[in-house]
């Protein structure tokens, strides 16, 4: 196989990250991509997920994936074995990316694919349930997993990560058996504490349970945002 | 219950952590307390761990354990039930403790405890595999959860805190069925990568399976640092 583009991002040189954030929306917009910003505790499933995502919708629009790690394109190297436009994105130690390393990000997408336009592309942020939360990085929509075997207390302990996020996929469920003390009732009870409006949904991207309507959201999501 | 002491700890005046946290090491030494750092990814099981290595040793030495944790003190409360001296430290948002912040942590530890004298107190740092490994917090040692869900990649992903460790529990062996893809050989194989001194230990902490060895291998290590 081929080696993956890798892209060493830079650390925003803007004091005012809201800002250019903001900007990269709009242009986003200009050019008719949708931007999802994935997040999660490391391990939790986000490039499997996405791996399952698109298989379901890369026949209907044109996807493109960058993978945000401190270090290794393991995971760019997974996505573009589905065949789909994937870049590795370099963080150099940092926790999290903001809008200028996406920025830098998606011009190596764009590049990557000779400027062919992108329908929906997907940052994989880097694996962190704190820092991501803090740096609006210019999305249309913010996801993030939460893993069966990680407990529901989680959305106690880092309360701006769920508060953030639009839509909480649930993942490993195919594994709630041996994690018995995972009660999806008080999951769902902790999750709309921190934010009442967050669509949760069950999914096992092992088994490919729950990918459907996980797809079936974003892919309203994304009309939605075409005609607002 | 009664409620457990909660402290809010402040970020560091400090510029320089590492000698704050050389300073505080040095004065652990002359009050013969252990510090042990105990850091993993969000739901690895740091908690319950904990929970299984007081049951084990606190009939051999004085133990006082701190929670990290951004909100909550869901932490602090379990601990407390075991019977072990326990406060929970909230950060403010902060992804990580320096030295400063872990300072503020023992003197609430001994103020809890009326003055009494610690053996071995155990520092829960937050739930990151990236900031807390930058941060020396004065620690006799560091060691670190990950858990079978989370992949045998991880160290690949994270290298800093692979390569900061003394020690890596691999813990939730008992899903290791479920888990299949995971290979504890391809997981002793890149943590040696990053760290060929790393000792790894495979435990269970919700059956205790391996509890005894990770105890062994900590009283070791205290007896170790005493003769030092």
């Amino acid at each position: 196989m081929d080696d993956v583009r890798v892209i060493e991002v830079k650390q925003s040189v803007f004091a005012d990250n809201d800002r250019k954030a903001d900007e990269l929306r709009a242009r986003l917009r200009e050019q008719g991509t949708f931007l999802l910003n994935l997040m999660s505790s490391p391990g939790s499933g986000k490039t499997t997920t996405l791996r399952r995502t698109v298989e379901v919708l890369r026949g209907e629009m044109a996807i493109a994936v960058m993978e945000a790690d401190i270090d290794s394109d393991v995971d760019a190297r997974t996505m573009a074995e589905t065949g789909v436009r994937a870049i590795q994105l370099h963080t150099g130690g940092m926790c999290h990316l903001d809008a200028y390393m996406t920025e830098q990000g998606l011009e190596g997408l764009l590049a990557e694919g000779g400027g062919e336009p992108i329908d929906l592309a997907i940052l994989e942020n880097v694996g962190n349930l704190v820092c991501p939360a803090e740096f609006d990085t210019g999305a249309s929509a913010n996801a993030m997993i939460l893993s069966v075997p990680e407990g529901d207390d989680k959305p106690l302990k880092y309360p701006l990560m769920f508060s953030i996020c639009d839509v909480v996929l649930i993942n490993k469920i195919d594994a709630l058996p041996v994690f018995d003390a995972f009660s999806m009732e008080r999951v769902r009870e902790n999750i709309l504490m921190r934010n009442p409006n967050a669509t949760i949904i069950p999914i096992s991207a092992k088994t490919g349970e729950g990918v459907d309507a996980w797809a079936d959201w974003l892919r309203t999501r994304i009309a939605e945002w075409k005609i607002a």
